[in-house]
């Protein structure tokens, strides 16, 4: 960030008053900006034991399986944000959503929300961010390809917890480096 | 927003190519900038039955009763925000920290988790944003006087699992104005 969003003069980095962290500050204005983590909301969809994963078109991770999510977007809830990704990038309808996990990741400032969901008729297609999309029973999931490690831990749990049909929420941390001490 | 953080030259609000919704777009160098929900971590911190509750020093809802809790900062967890929180507003050590309740607020583009958590030695303090604070039996909660409508379920739903011992996480909406169609 180099220039203020409000004015257009130049920001610095610097404490603000009553403050006791970085933020860019107009040189100007004096207008504080503040950058906060970003949400990623995304479904874990099911049809009669199989859940849908799409094969990503786009980088990062281009050509390996993911579960339908994406950011949050302004004026919506999260469940909304994770049906509304699960349109965009595998063409399916979803309903009864219950919360299922949560990954914060510090490293790159995202905490991830992923529902339980049904999808609806079993029915999916291909969205433009996708290359194919399609239901897989935990034997035939491509577990060597899949894309994001979040994706990979919610896989498997989801597939331990279906086995007693007990699936609680849980909260984890995925360390992308090494924290600060 | 008016200019682009980049470089400073005017925005535009438009539709980005391939995408679905307004974003502010560069003149000049085609950054796209894109705005996402915040997210608001806070506690239930609790000693011997009792939850510890902050009078707000600053506005919104100066002299209001409040959880701690306030925006989360890039590089943190849900759970160590959470944490941060109380110990800036209310000087108290948290642990055993546990997910609560999630509240999705589209109105205004923001999305509440609060953690229950044991208040370390029942010992907090006052910190620069609150006037006072307190731990509070159910019956001695100023039910009146509660700043925000997701602190006010959080506080009555507390009340109502610790009768069982059995607290579910819960994902709820509040809105604040009426929703789009």
């Amino acid at each position: 960030m180099k220039f203020c969003t409000s004015c257009g003069n130049s920001v610095v980095l610097q404490i603000p008053a009553g403050d006791d962290r970085e933020r860019f500050v107009c040189i100007s204005c004096e207008l504080i900006h503040y950058t906060n983590p970003r949400i990623i909301v995304g479904c874990v969809p099911v049809y009669e034991g199989k859940v849908l994963l799409c094969k990503r078109a786009i980088e990062p991770r281009k050509n390996y399986w993911t579960l339908p999510a994406g950011f949050m977007e302004n004026g919506e809830t999260t469940p909304e944000g994770a049906a509304r990704e699960t349109w965009e990038e595998a063409r399916g309808r979803v309903s009864n959503l219950e919360l299922y996990r949560i990954f914060d990741v510090p490293s790159i400032s995202q905490v991830y929300m992923f529902y339980r969901c049904d999808l609806d008729g079993g029915q999916f297609g291909v969205g433009p961010e996708s290359l194919e999309s399609g239901l897989y029973s935990q034997d035939e999931i491509p577990w060597d390809e899949i894309a994001f490690p979040v994706v990979y831990q919610t896989l498997k749990q989801y597939f331990i917890d279906a086995q007693t049909g007990h699936f609680p929420v849980q909260v984890a941390t995925v360390e992308r480096r090494p924290r600060r001490p």
